[in-house]
């Protein structure tokens, strides 16, 4: 094995080049050996193998800095830095991230998470050498995917005016998770695959030989080099913001990428090195299917990923009920920002391909876009992970909220998410929307309230916020059930002192929690909040009658959450004591959901001992 | 006066064509006469007088749809849908919005204020005309300023795929309210002003011509018209990422935008027509200082702007104070969002040049990019306003406090704005950062202290946050102060039962209040909060012993902020009631600041009514 010689970074410099491809298979194998018991983002790792190894053997680790982009591609480069032993620990519960972790290793530049934010980071670090008078070498690896998301636009734009090298490559495999969209995407294919250019340059240049006064051209033509550059040399749009452009290079040849960063390294400028992968290489079920490939599971490496009896979760029922109430209602349609099967959208696509939007990694336009068609009488569905939202919080506030637009935002993996850590984790999404003035904010308890809740958006002419975890969709129970009403809670059951007001899913939890109290003699009231906005002031002002302690449940940060509103409603009530259970206000890293729930508390067995030790 | 037989929208279009310039000429010179009285965006305004009148000649209003990005640059469109009699109260209280607003016409599609939003919502609705089967033209104006913000692009990259018509006008000043920056902005200028595409269209021909066999190109050559169409088209960018383009065309010349207008209505897809205007035309100190006249208070018509006697802002005194730092500290860098001017950044501008960063309207990129920085070891000041920063919201947290690095946001305009209105008021940011984990947060109850708390910011290895308003920089006294130290607060006056916890400049309210308060008996006590995270929890548990009524005070809505997280702490403590006083969860409309603070209670008079109603 060729992998046992490489322990520590720089090590891939003593290979001899003969055993490049052998390396990268055995980096293949690897990655797929432990990835099939772990889970965790395959396609994209297995299409950048060799593009790491020539990052590899071109950098000086950890003087020179690798950046990549979103960071779920790095595992050969933490093979590479020395983490391969401890990689069978991927994304559990104590193991390494799945990410770039300043804390693992010094090779690792910045704790990444979200799209399109290396070409910015690698600014930074450029601007930062030019200040300080250090010579290290920076590279960002951003895909063509994440490209499409507004802040690379904003950092090239800011590329062009770099007097010393920043070698930005893109990796080009055609995909975000799903099929890449847009302008950029169709002109980085055309580069690729059009080989206009290279027979185009050949013509040309013997069309010139033939012509008698070929010279002609030089004549009284001002900036003929450029236009015959433009003719000829691909990547002409990002030369037109200013940025030298290298490319097509083929992502799996080691030789061929590494020359090309090499001369890149060359300039005194920011520099393109277009980088063409293919996701899922090496591993035929993950080529074949690179979306599913994606992000994974556990599975096995002879059969691939077999559908058969996945539980169908909150996201699924989320897109299951919108195509029923699609075929209804002509006004409903959905926008996805590159995650439409993440989000549960394809039935929406089968069923009505015209009315589903997938605007690719822009969570900004994805939200004002829906704000103009809620303008014109539709009614979008905005269906984007607790996280990723984060990036549209301006324009939730000023482009829908302000305007009162009917817009419903759909806010997926709301709450634990578990591996993928810190960055991935929907645990700010109350805190962020409680204070937008005019959003009516739910959570649903189970399956059926959620398809209620659907409904209810549907038919409100307001902001309308639905928050949702990962995770199986359950149904609590078949009994008929209220309707939603602007700001009403749902009496769970009934009970004396101690009240558990809580959010969404964890109203599961509260009732757990219920049965463990009242073993310990006590009988607690359940009420699930449905409404994290506008409160349900009546019954909180009942219930502030009835009750001596309301403790508050939520699957979120509490700092500026659902709990403390209710806790200022009833700060003038003496009588009653309103305590918050929630999240803590920290950055909560990866493990397997119920261990997270464990140690933050909100297991039943915690919730119960927090109310027993509050009384 | 020509104006005088505009009443109407549509109205325009009974005017005789010879009378463009004229009626041009009267409307540049209301604007002028009106903003010089109320203050407004006054240059960007006189850029667009022809561009707007071409617009609502080829429009037919209401029915069809014109979006100004941003927005303030709708005042001829106002004039011209029969608001010209309401001009004279523009951003006064009760008066019109310098902002399209739909509550005053129904010519006013979207209620704006943010950058790069427009040809999202654009798309929006277009997108719905389709599904609706309606008819209406949609036109998108947008500067080559908000181009540079990145959903702008987000947006671009999606308008590639439409099928029927969109007009994109990119309306280039070569200005965002300063000089604009990046890539996209040079090859905007190169297309303006170099006239090298049309010389070589007509060198090219000629040569072609004169070649014998100038046929010769068509052989064997693929893609020859898409070639030579590169070699002399202009805007071949644009056209790369799949939209067409058309210009550039003189913006001054009413009847050559309506032409070129009506050639991009004619496709079925989206077109950019690029227009050239100037920054303050026809009136000559704006022409000659638009980044001055960008934005005025009111102002004397002959004279133009004199610097006579305005006073210093805490913008100013930030500026200040971060120049005498960088001179001593060579780690101080600063970064701005297209706003140096605004936030003070341009005497650092010119003491340390390479060390300001004008990223342009780029906010998520201003943050991340000084994300890198700090991660090298310098020690950014990101200066941004209060309502902008929202666009950077999950950069903030993930690109900076996730990564624990010391980046200082500067949020200036932090409170109430005044004659802006909604979209400008800065009354989120204490509940959007609130919950960012690790960061410090900040605000100074005076000049003295923003530049104790600056140097606080250096001197800390973490997240800071330091807001302060809009408005004079006062010194409240020049008594020696405690230090800042993390996590505490200051005791302004010590007194009885009653204790007023303020933030920021809401202390000199206090104060204020507290006089008030003495002549009826009370003697209520002032604590400058400092800190609005992490909380002074040891002085809290203290006061909480002393004293039985607590009033927080923020200029911020309440939801999630200073004071929910002051009651939290305090909830176990029965003898202590908590109240908060703060803004409402709404937005707030234009007005003149002090009106805005007298209605929602701000003023020392409605802070004592207030306290004395809670007691």
């Amino acid at each position: 094995m060729i992998l046992d010689e490489i322990n520590n970074p720089n090590d891939i410099k003593k290979i001899d080049k003969s055993e490049y491809k052998n390396l990268a298979r055995e980096i293949r194998s690897f990655i797929v050996k432990n990835v099939s018991n772990t889970g965790g983002h395959l396609a994209s790792n297995l299409g950048v193998v060799e593009l790491t190894m020539a990052l590899h053997l071109v950098a000086d680790l950890p003087k020179d800095k690798i950046i990549f982009d979103v960071g779920h591609q790095c595992y050969t480069h933490k093979i590479l830095t020395g983490r391969k032993d401890e990689f069978s620990t991927l994304r559990q519960t104590d193991g390494i991230s799945g990410f770039p972790k300043r804390c693992e290793s010094d090779c690792d530049t910045f704790d990444t998470g979200h799209s399109s934010t290396s070409i910015s980071l690698g600014l930074g670090l450029v601007k930062a050498r030019e200040l300080l008078k250090t010579d290290e070498k920076i590279f960002t690896i951003i895909g063509d995917g994440a490209l499409s998301g507004g802040m690379a636009f904003e950092a090239l734009n800011n590329a062009q005016r770099l007097k010393s090298n920043m070698v930005i490559v893109i990796n080009d495999n055609q995909m975000s998770i799903s099929k890449n969209v847009g302008g950029m995407a169709s002109y980085l294919g055309k580069i690729r695959t059009d080989r206009k250019y290279t027979n185009l340059k050949e013509n040309i240049e013997g069309a010139l030989l033939k012509v008698p006064h070929g010279d002609v051209f030089a004549d009284g033509i001002r900036g003929v080099k450029d236009l015959l550059k433009r003719m000829m040399v691909p990547g002409m749009l990002f030369e037109d913001m200013g940025i030298t452009y290298i490319g097509p290079i083929d992502g799996h040849d080691v030789e061929q990428v590494k020359n090309a960063l090499e001369s890149a390294l060359k300039l005194d400028e920011a520099v393109i090195v277009h980088v063409c992968t293919k996701k899922g290489k090496g591993y035929k079920p993950a080529e074949k299917h690179p979306s599913i490939f994606h992000g994974v599971d556990s599975f096995d490496v002879k059969e691939g990923i077999t559908n058969a009896k996945k539980k169908k979760g909150y996201s699924e029922a989320f897109g299951d009920k919108l195509v029923e109430m699609a075929d209804e209602d002509e006004r409903i349609v959905a926008v996805s920002a590159a995650m439409p099967t993440g989000t549960g959208l394809v039935p929406m696509i089968k069923a009505h391909p015209d009315r589903v939007f997938d605007v690719g990694i822009a969570e900004e336009h994805a939200v004002t876009f829906a704000a103009g068609m809620a303008r014109k009488g539709l009614k979008p569905f905005v269906a984007i992970y607790s996280t990723f939202f984060q990036r549209a919080y301006d324009q939730m506030i000023s482009d829908v909220c302000l305007q009162n637009l009917p817009v419903t935002f759909v806010i997926d993996r709301a709450g634990l998410v578990g591996r993928d850590g810190e960055t991935h984790q929907g645990i700010f999404d109350i805190s962020y929307t409680n204070h937008m003035p005019g959003l009516i904010s739910l959570a649903p308890r189970d399956k059926v309230e959620l398809e209620m809740m659907l409904e209810y958006a549907r038919d409100t002419e307001a902001p309308v916020a639905i928050r949702y975890p990962r995770g199986e969709a359950v149904t609590m129970d078949n009994e008929a059930r209220p309707l939603i009403e602007k700001g009403t809670s749902e009496i769970m059951c009934d009970g004396e002192k101690v009240l558990i007001l809580s959010v969404g899913t964890m109203t599961q939890t509260a009732m757990e929690a219920r049965k463990l109290l009242k073993k310990k003699g006590l009988n607690p009231a359940v009420v699930n909040a449905r409404f994290i906005k506008p409160l349900d002031t009546k019954l909180l002002k009942g219930m502030a009658e009835s009750f001596t302690h309301i403790f508050t449940l939520e699957e979120g940060v509490l700092t500026g959450g659902f709990g403390r509103e209710v806790m200022a409603f009833l700060e003038d009530v003496d009588r009653v004591k309103v305590h918050n259970i929630g999240l803590p206000e920290k950055f909560i890293e990866h493990a397997a959901v119920p261990d997270l729930m464990d140690k933050y508390g909100l297991t039943p067995e915690k919730i119960s001992e927090t109310i027993l030790e509050n009384l």
